[in-house]
């Protein structure tokens, strides 16, 4: 057995694609993974979370999309993480093991959010529950309070986790609390753990605590220029690294004020790359032809200082 | 086809009971029904809702408990309403298809909560996308914006419905916004939608405005006290009526103080019926002895007015 | 001297009217006791309230205006209750004390709401400062927890008060939860305090659970009608009683899409009365000509119970 | 007249000192400045703001306070920003207008908040008629939603500012969104204005992105170790600035965890720097001996890359 490469740099938080009448389109994903890796120069994926409408999708899909981006993503990618996570444990458990017999890198859960565990104690057992059903596949815990409203800090859940879940690998972490960010990074001093940074439009501030790498949708279409961004942050030349962050968010920040989520992101993306996303998932639904004018305006007039 | 009894008074939201190791427990609904029948004077359930841990069980445990609900309550109960919401429409259609198979009195839908509809329509396409899968089942919107933070307002929910969601019957209201359900009641002059009010502990307010019944888990072990809260109020005789929402509003009150959740609600039904309802499942966990004693101690220490 | 008068039925929480430019304008204030007195047959009001934009005026302005409602009101009005809580407890006390010196029939205190009390000692602490400087007026605290996110339960608030703050009355209740005041009026068996209700659209609820009168903006401008409310209500006749409500609140509900705030009922107040209210003090800003043709043209179109 | 010397760097957010019963002790203030300067580093202040419970004061102990931290700072303290903000206008007013006779570095104002600006026009509207009262001082806005539940974007208050501010110099960030605050240095291209962070913890994500300085409590008793962590950031040594970040943001996590408000932070700059800080004012009730002794234990217990 080779051993794990360490998941560092960026990690597409993948759309899922679906045929205009709402079906998930597996065909496609062969494309999108070429694109990525190729286009984007990201060679990590996050399956099924947030951005792959997930939770909207029935456990049989979810199922086929871990196993088509297993089968695809062979040889081209180097870690595809299978978001396992939902409100009742029986389906997380069974897409853990599901995970596990197709070979996944990895396998992420969100803290569950209609009851929500109301401390670390809570949250460990319901994590621990699933983690044990692919005790051999690395275990990441997605921490986005903002959706969940769970606002354990991971720095406590971290004290003592690998005695309850042994194969805890790292967070995804979708936050602004940088405090609790850095003091996870601060007690990971033999670097065993990783810690994704979630928040793209703010990436740079995470770097600058020492977040690992970055899991989030815009990696599906921004991945070269944030990956450029990294580069210039490790060198250090900051003030090309800000001129990236600055730039990714200017595109941001005026998307996020025509209203902007997954359906929107699945038309951008369509329009980036040329990859048919299709449609959301109800209860989202499709992005106004007017939001996509001008968010491809938007985007077309970004000067990048690679001259790209 | 005889006509459909309309649904008035309590409806129980039951809870689901539990084997010690975290299994539904099927034969306890039996002895559950006449408990609620004989000692309760409650002949109509909602199944699977919030209280029934309805988003903690597999789709396969729902229709289990489902069916056994149906199958015992058959002759004894008056409607048995199946909650059916899921945060994917695949299973909530599925759960829908099989409520109508096994002859469900009513089915129920939560607004989706993870990602939410923004606007009136997109939360009625998604419901619609549920009620059209059992057309001849009558439809309960469940609107619990404390939960779900999906806080569209019903009396805009009910404009059009009809031509939208034919079996549409009535909304479960589990808000403390009495503008919004007076709205509703005004509205609804013909009588041909019911409004199951849900915030037990305020019923009376509700009633005040027109409310047609109340769907709510204490009415589990309090729902003597309250049908005689309800005959009070029919009287009307608003004094006896308050002085019973004054003594359960003094248990709920002293019991939320102390952390009142579906958890605290499973120790309190099993040590007021004698039926062994179980642990509930993660992330909820265990009601702790203190809470027991001290809620048990509580509601004995009631006198009620009926000298029971 | 007379014994206080009890405080039943409904008080306007007076509008500050102001000139073009923004300043009080202190002579409107006799014509607007008569158009109470006489229109809306309302003999209480709360001055320097939320509605007053008490908030919004330097010491010296609260002042004025106390002192013009307590000589306008003389010999016309049962009970002028004068707002004098503020962030910093100085202001508050000298506001104490005014009213005191000017006879002001009763004094309320907001709970701070920048630094916010943690529980019922740290607010009865700070009430108790204030209260304590006018010892001989009727004390009211002024709960609207929608406003300052001050959550501390009413009836804990309640036990042992008396001890502390012996002025101590009642309270303004503005809020949706029925549970507390329902609990509040069960422990004021003697009827010592008094429980007025401050979410005007619906009043009925909390009457239905025995709150004493209210407290609200709408009466400055649907008092007649909310005092038949009320008189139906003690008939009993609950239908008719409903029947206002639901006018009252479809006028509500319509303006609350509209966006409906002090500005607002500045307008509405307006056009009502013909008593000129003028503009609100920034951070609010004039309600829009479309807000105030859309307003009244609904107004209008009410048809009332008694046919007015 | 010599020019403005740029602010940058730190500054602390004053402590106001209160005598054991409550009133504001301006005696201490001289031996405060000599601390700040001598044993912290610290040469610029904020005065009057959250730290320093300005809104619990009386406008007549603000002016006490504004004109003390003057006369003390004189040829001592670089700048001397003092917080003119309240919930309504004319206080504003006044004391801008005393800020500016009494020689200010820079006056700051806090976004109303009881009574909130719903967008941008409305907020400027309510700024500029305070600044407009001080033209020759240098105008703060104090951005810190957290406590004033005012998310108007920054980056959008900028533009044409200064048509309308003239006098505008820049904010004080209290917000963990940095693509906020990220565009709103993308914008300042010129470098006319100052972004001084305000979320001491996570100060040097802010600086990853480009802030020009901060502004906060801890910088009264950690002031030498966060400039010492300004210099590693400017070298660049990223490795030793996290460092520092991590062991400010160990204790500050530490505290946090105990409950940590402003009465908190007295009692901690207390035992820090031997200045008698006193209590704060209601509704804050002083630190509990057993925070104090925690508190004194982990920030004795930690050691500085400089081995202080």
């Amino acid at each position: 057995m080779t051993p794990r490469k360490k998941l560092e740099g960026l990690v597409a938080a993948t759309i899922t694609p679906m045929t205009p009448d709402g079906q998930i389109n597996l065909p496609v994903i062969r494309q999108y993974v070429d694109y990525l890796v190729n286009e984007q120069n990201v060679k990590n994926v996050f399956v099924n979370g947030t951005t792959g409408e997930g939770l909207s999708l029935s456990i049989q899909e979810r199922k086929q999309l871990a196993e088509e981006w297993m089968c695809q993503g062979k040889d081209k990618l180097d870690h595809v993480i299978i978001h396992v996570g939902a409100l009742n444990l029986p389906e997380c458990q069974e897409l853990a093991r599901h995970a596990a017999v197709i070979g996944a890198g990895g396998i992420a859960v969100i803290a569950p959010f209609f009851f929500k565990p109301t401390n670390k104690d809570e949250l460990v057992a319901f994590l621990q529950k699933i983690a044990s059903e692919a005790p051999e596949v690395p275990f990441y815990y997605y921490h986005i309070p903002p959706l969940t409203g769970v606002k354990i800090r991971v720095e406590e859940l971290l004290d003592g986790i690998k005695a309850q879940i042994p194969n805890f690998q790292g967070v995804k972490f979708s936050d602004t609390d940088l405090l609790d960010l850095a003091q996870c990074i601060n007690k990971n001093e033999t670097g065993e753990f990783e810690f994704l940074y979630g928040v793209d439009e703010q990436l740079l501030g995470a770097l600058a605590v020492g977040a690992n790498g970055a899991v989030g949708s815009t990696y599906n279409y921004l991945g070269r220029q944030t990956n450029l961004m990294l580069q210039a942050f490790a060198k250090p030349d900051l003030a090309l690294a800000q001129k990236y962050q600055f730039l990714t968010g200017e595109f941001l920040n005026f998307v996020i004020k025509l209203g902007f989520g997954v359906a929107q992101t699945k038309a951008v993306m369509t329009f980036v790359s040329g990859i048919p996303m299709g449609p959301p998932r109800l209860p989202l639904v499709d992005a106004s032809s007017e939001f996509i004018v001008k968010a491809k305006a938007k985007l077309d007039s970004i000067v990048w200082p690679d001259g790209d």
